[in-house]
């Protein structure tokens, strides 16, 4: 998508030397614009767990690219395998994390010859960034049908869409998951409007979504987390459009924390909830979301003091009294039954084991 | 109650010359401590409108203390109907605020002489004052009796409660509505610890309910306001205690924005969702919260800005892209069918119009 008038992805080889991998600095956004190149699968690594990159489908393609690098360290079995490891302890939550370590692995072992296994290493994590930009392309053109029919009940007056947290282009390689739709719905011409949750602890929606949204030029406004619920109820909402970071067999959805309270306001007043989730990122292995999925607990300083922009650098301030303590779980669950529906590459279906296995029909023999 | 060890309220005479009124000035806590006089019906309206002090009952006493701080610089009636009118006119939820004024503008206007206008401003003002202490007292009291049978219920397990925003006695006159329950049963022994919402955007749970528990050694953790619904969900969460801006006589209950959230996680959760007020904040006029009860609009500075410490002093970051609008409403109202039941000085009864009218049988003839 555009930056300054011009297109980026969020992850891709450099240019002059392609045994280095180029990342945006997310932490810096929307401050600063800031790309780093990674020349290590320990780079990569901290890249992930300190959030320079961050959205499940990024993590997923970056811990790819870290096995890439790993290769141009050592192609030896043990030092693939501790990588793999690295890779995997950096982020709990993402199940596309464990996926993208697994699938490069698998790939990357199932050959001897050291060149081979460099190249092989290459070519699966741009195997899955393809994979990924044409997943969230197809779920663009899906969800693109429910904004359009919306539009079409509102007579052309602008469809307000409200989204948690940041599943945009940056979340992923480009396009998005949740603001695909968007993006598509806008450059087809349907007029629309995005609430952006800033979405507390970490401002994933007043950093990085309002960015993104300010420079494709999309109208948008960002709110306080606590100020969604007011809005559905006085009727300012028509859709509701959030991404995943590990949905269940049948259609528990674990997504930044807030999620959920998002899911309830959006029943309790009729507003179509929606999910938007490459295939990556379903768990067929998990049937019961609340008490299964792991919920990352993240340390406690994001809660009690905050970044933001001093007028001249980023800069963090203190929140709360120094004797107060905090907790920040990182993820919340919404339980199927709040879900409207599943936008998927393959199609829209029902958050229930049988919408999923009617579009990903090979894991049923997954349970 | 204690700050520094030391006994304070929130509004008060100044001992050495009673024509001035003492306030903390509450937009400096956390981080400083700082008591401001006030001198001029003008300094009680912006100490209002610019939320020096804020909390439905501290802003009805400090505009009746406005009202006698008019007396004493004229006691004409074209000024001091001026006078009730600006106060009126510096926040437009709290119903508590056209009660004060109304109530204090009955008095006063019913005698003639000056100086008996003057002495009863005073009186009036000290009068709602110390009815606002023994209202919190007596909520604190009926609060204390559903603490203690949850706590009996869990064999003396800490008793963990979720509170939104301030509604302690920074926002009272002293004791507070929702934490007055959680100060009697603290100060009884009964083990319990709070969940702080940091409440954005003023952060008003981060900043005034952490110092207060912290300054009187309760308990306590802040929490982002993303962050209840999935504690609930974990079952680390007894019991809510919020308080109210305005309740309509059957039940609806406005309060800070985000409140509607929580009494949902709550309603899902089975979690009880108790509302503490006086009766001063129910509007007996009122049946339909969501579509009645005026919800102020707040510039959008307070979300793409935020105030913290930055070690020296309270700075202001921006927290958003510049060119991204924000809108900020102050309060949502929380459909009485969410709410468990009404904490009011005379006992605790359903939010419906027959639970208030029984406690409250004078109001039968306001509809």
């Amino acid at each position: 998508m555009l930056v300054h008038g011009k297109h980026f992805r969020t992850i891709w080889l450099d240019d002059a030397d392609p045994t280095q991998v180029c990342v945006i600095d997310q932490r810096s956004l929307p401050f600063e614009w800031r790309v780093e190149t990674l020349q290590s699968v320990s780079d990569a690594a901290r890249a992930i767990r300190e959030m320079h990159v961050r959205g499940a489908p990024l993590i997923g393609v970056t811990a790819a690219f870290g096995i890439y690098l790993a290769t141009l360290e050592s192609t030896s079995n043990a030092f693939l395998q501790e990588a793999g490891s690295w890779l995997k302890q950096t982020r709990p939550t993402a199940v596309d994390l464990f996926y993208a370590v697994d699938r490069s692995m698998r790939a990357v072992l199932a050959v001897q010859e050291e060149s081979a296994r460099v190249r092989i290493a290459r070519q699966t994590a741009l195997e899955m960034a393809e994979e990924s930009v044409e997943h969230c392309r197809k779920i663009g053109e899906h969800g693109l049908s429910l904004i359009r029919a919306i539009s079409q009940k509102k007579n052309g007056k602008a469809v307000n869409i409200l989204t948690h947290c940041n599943a945009g282009w940056l979340a992923c390689i480009d396009y998005g998951t949740a603001l695909a739709p968007v993006y598509q719905a806008w450059s087809e011409g349907i007029p629309l409007h995005v609430w952006v949750d800033e979405t507390r602890p970490r401002n994933q929606g007043a950093r990085l979504t309002a960015f993104e949204l300010e420079q494709q030029g999309i109208p948008h406004t960002v709110i306080v987390d606590n100020a969604g619920g007011h809005l559905m109820q006085q009727g300012m909402v028509d859709l509701v459009l959030v991404g995943s970071d590990r949905t269940t067999r049948n259609g528990d959805v674990a997504n930044k924390i807030g999620t959920y309270l998002k899911a309830l306001a959006a029943y309790d007043n009729q507003v179509p909830f929606y999910v938007a989730l490459p295939g990556t990122s379903i768990d067929p292995a998990l049937t019961d979301g609340v008490r299964t999925i792991p919920v990352e607990r993240r340390g406690e300083e994001e809660v009690k003091a905050i970044e933001g922009w001093d007028g001249r650098k980023r800069r963090e301030v203190q929140l709360t009294p120094a004797g107060s303590p905090a907790l920040n779980f990182g993820f919340d669950i919404t339980p199927a039954r709040f879900v409207t529906g599943l936008i998927t590459e393959r199609g829209v279906c029902s958050a229930s084991e049988n919408g999923i296995l009617g579009l990903f029909p090979e894991w049923k023999r997954d349970i």
